[in-house]
């Protein structure tokens, strides 16, 4: 399988091809066509096959893809089983939601702890995590090695809090503080969620009738 | 200005470059090169001179960019000036932190209101939107016409209420409910937030280099 090889643009369909074959699954299906699966996801059949193609097909002509294996494969190609190792910075209304009600570990991700400058909340645990004071942030992570820092801080914070992150050998950031960041270390990943970004297309595409 | 012959890819980045030009202005810089926007995007220049001539412009050769007739131009462009109504459906921790920490008016939005079915909450004002019961949710739309609902309320309700909204004339829905939803109107625009998407990618280009 040639990783290198496979565009950025498969690489963020491949999440979704993940959530609808596990709603599949769910609901019992087991086994879906190219074009059935393509009604679902809004799609076209030829889309579907030629993406799958990057990474050696797994359907077989005129018999359609069995759900759970494809899912597996999936999982197996975006490293989901790697169950690698995440803290997260600040416990706000969007750390707790993602704290309450996001499941880390579907998605690849064990959440160890979060950290937080308020006494209120330091000390405490959420949702079974533990909460830490950010002086101890460095010490943590000597310990504990996480790999990912999700970000879910006042956005005047984030730009210092993600240097000490990178500086202390995290390699992954998920940023939901809305600001892009400047990092030193090229090698770090960075996910943006850029709410923002997302509403102000919506802006625009409301628009695009001439309302 | 040709807006139905621009593509959705320059559209996507049209949030980036009024964020950073927002940021610039912020911090008392008028004027800036392609170049030196470019590196602080992360982008190429000739990106950014490619992407800014879909709308005619906006930079003389040697000259640079005049840093707020930019940002007032692609706010234009994106109709944020337009101020479409809102509302939100769902006031649980990412509904609580939109409406207190996200900045709707900035984006071209101006939220009306929120719904919720729980006792606690109906009735009351989270940072000065009143919180409704559901049950009135049609009532309110015929009366106020709001254009656009945000979905931040658990996924099993998700598919039911939006196509409530949408029965009732709404045109637009931000859909943080994490399942892609399938609407019998095609002309009603949906920007989805996928966190999980997101996180999934992080998985993979972690892996990458060959951790």
């Amino acid at each position: 399988m040639a990783k290198d090889k496979i565009s950025i643009a498969v690489i963020r369909r491949l999440p979704r091809y993940y959530r609808h074959l596990d709603e599949l699954l769910q609901s019992g299906v087991t086994r879906m066509s190219s074009r059935q699966l393509a009604q679902r996801m809004g799609i076209t059949a030829s889309q579907i096959r030629q993406d799958l193609n990057c990474f050696g097909g797994f359907g077989q002509q005129g018999y359609g893809y069995n759900v759970e294996y494809l899912k597996n494969e999936i999982a197996a190609i975006l490293g989901v089983n790697k169950l690698y190792k995440a803290i997260i910075l600040g416990v706000g209304n969007i750390g707790r939601a993602l704290i309450n009600n996001f499941s880390f570990e579907k998605r690849g991700f064990q959440l160890l702890a979060a950290f937080d400058v308020t006494e209120d909340v330091v000390g405490t645990e959420i949702g079974g995590v533990p909460v830490f004071h950010i002086d101890g942030l460095e010490a943590y992570i000597k310990e504990n090695k996480p790999d990912v820092g999700v970000l879910t801080l006042p956005r005047s914070a984030a730009p210092e809090v993600a240097s000490r992150l990178v500086n202390s050998g995290i390699h992954g950031l998920w940023n939901f503080t809305n600001i892009d960041l400047h990092l030193d270390n090229d090698s770090v990943k960075v996910e943006n969620v850029h709410f923002s970004d997302s509403l102000m297309t919506l802006c625009y595409r409301l628009g695009e009738d001439g309302k």
